[in-house]
């Protein structure tokens, strides 16, 4: 190495997503890799005519620097839509926007994490999220999980043992990788957990508005009381990630150190998307569009369950998601999925492997799925192509 | 405090331009305070009909995840741009698109500084790249510049010093905030110096394509031949801030770092934005324009500079740069600037006071007037009511 770079550079790794990616851009192959939207259902005309009326009626600020914290109409509808699911008493003072709920979990670290600090996430866990808290040199501490959340037991355990827990990670609903739900009781829970043990609560919440089954349960800032759930939302998954715009509602102690940490890192969100973003929501029928995209997302999910069922072998786990994108998937111990992944990549179809997702190690026979980007015939072809390989190997 | 933040939280302040700006918002204030571009000469036609072929075109991948490095096409039509100012043998693969260059000082700060590493810069330097960098708990060597660029005996001196310094970051054309523009000799030297003492230079050059007299000089970048040098570009001062669109440019290893950087801190850059800038590019003519701006920004220039001279008193030293945004003004040593700056707020003026851009104190007595977004008549009528205030002071 020519260079001596910061400490952290150690930690920080490709990202096994990003890296598949790459790999799947070919057009022949089927890739359940990427968590991405319907690229089909994009709202494009709608973008069109809303950019038209932006320019038209505000181009000179929609081109030029603007606040950091974001334009406040815009931040005013996301208070609007985070009452919807519980969170009350808010204004848009206590929003931020952000470039995609990744730069919000990239503050989290920045904000809050010392090297050696402690976070809590849970087991296994959003990738990104991983990566981007490494870059602030934490360890992790993985709490399992059981069907309704993580398991508060072994969470106080962790907590006891380790005052310098800087925030409790978690994704609440169909989780990231897991498509797990957490319960409204366990929700409640946990926030009494922070309080007890004076933390903070990480909220990443991108899939609450894609439920195909089952009742909605509300967010866990909503048991809110002492101002420790920041809670991260984007419109990458409702209208489109290719705007990378998300937001983060927290109480003003914590969304001030963001705010400052937002004008060092990029002074600002795009001005024009953010206006582009509210005079969608003004124009157009967000809910509807996002009813519409459920009715596509819950077919996908369920011809991919039932494929898999038909496919693989009896011994495969497969975790039905109430909803998001992701199937999560065990195969039997002695199955390396990353061996798997080389395999079917051979025959032109592409999943993330499971490892990835544990940041202590483990999960080495699991593997996440993404439905939603695959038209039907494409996820029958492509799980049957994975059955082949499934059948060579066991 | 509740919250434990993590120990850089001490040292990242808010931005007193950010401030400033906030309390200009107002209509009747005639701010000299940010740098911003002149919105009136925004290309908000050339914008709608970008934005229609794009999505007409490519409307799918415009609203998708895109790779994280960038669209390949900007990121060549970048290339081409940077060997008109002498840097040659790169390719697309040696460009990075980032939010802003601002996001790109952020990145350098995250890419190389551990707590208590040395950063070298101008003093005084830009306020945004001092608190980006002290975010990663940096400390300054800031070396005294004449008019051809730094002191290379001072920044020997330093280097011979400081073993732990990780950069040397400069802005060598129309300095933010001192106007002033290095030598080509100087450039040749400090790449030397850089080649000596094994470090790397942070060329950070947003400004140059706006030179409104004297000779263009190449780039620090162009006597590179050890990749030590790290160019930092953006389209926020030809085109529009508001887009939020930079780059990087450096060698495969220290990009290498960057772009792992950019994964975890918001995946890529706004996939629309990219192909807006890309399309504005190929349908318009970007240099013609930058030429139409630089005719209005030197007439807004002298008209400056002629004011203060006319209206301030003899005493004040009055820096005319041969291009970008800003005047530098030295006042008598018994000024101070912030308070001069209360004094001229009651009557509606604003500028920046020049102590921000001491990373180590210094400069009550200077401050940095932009010129670039005022009308004539309103800096004619702002300047002289600067000259009433002083005149009250004096």
């Amino acid at each position: 190495m020519a260079f001596e770079f910061a400490s952290r550079m150690n930690e920080v790794k490709a990202s096994t997503i990003r890296e598949v990616l790459k790999l799947t851009e070919r057009p022949e192959v089927i890739s359940f890799g990427g968590g991405m939207p319907a690229a089909e259902f994009f709202p494009i005309e709608e973008m069109k005519e809303v950019t038209m009326k932006v320019l038209d009626e505000d181009g000179q600020k929609a081109l030029q620097y603007g606040p950091t914290d974001g334009y406040l109409p815009l931040r005013k509808k996301v208070v609007e839509r985070l009452n919807k699911i519980g969170i009350r008493g808010i204004t848009a003072e206590d929003i931020l926007l952000t470039g995609g709920s990744q730069q919000g979990l990239d503050f989290c670290g920045k904000v809050f994490v010392d090297p050696g600090d402690a976070v809590i996430c849970e087991k296994p866990s959003y990738l990104g999220a991983i990566n981007a808290f490494k870059a602030y040199q934490c360890k992790f501490i993985d709490i399992p999980m059981d069907d309704h959340g993580m398991i508060m037991e072994e969470l106080e355990t962790a907590l006891k043992s380790n005052p310098k827990v800087k925030y409790i990670y978690v994704i609440p609903d169909f989780q990231n990788p897991t498509g797990k739900t957490w319960s409204a009781e366990r929700r409640k829970e946990l926030v009494e957990m922070a309080n007890k043990y004076k933390t903070v609560i990480i909220e990443d919440n991108p899939y609450y508005e894609l439920r195909y089954s089952g009742q909605p349960q509300p967010a866990i800032k909503s048991f809110d009381t002492q101002d420790r759930v920041v809670f991260l939302g984007t419109f990458s998954k409702t209208l489109a990630p290719g705007l990378r715009l998300g937001w983060v509602c927290a109480g003003k102690e914590i969304l001030g150190k963001f705010n400052l940490i937002k004008q060092g890192a990029d002074l600002q969100v795009n001005s024009l998307t953010q206006r582009q973003v509210n005079k969608y929501m003004e124009m157009y029928d967000l809910d509807g569009r996002i009813k519409e995209l459920i009715e596509v997302y819950r077919k996908r999910r369920e011809v991919m369950v039932e494929q898999m069922k038909e496919h693989f072998p009896k011994e495969v786990k497969i975790d039905i998601p109430e909803g998001g994108l992701f199937v999560w998937v065990e195969f039997p111990k002695n199955i390396s999925t990353i061996e798997l992944m080389k395999k079917v990549l051979e025959k032109n179809v592409a999943f993330i492997p499971g490892d990835s997702f544990y940041p202590n190690g483990g999960g080495e026979n699991t593997a996440r799925f993404s439905f939603s980007a695959i038209p039907e015939e494409k996820i029958i072809e492509g799980i049957a192509r994975m059955g082949q390989a499934l059948s060579e190997i066991i």
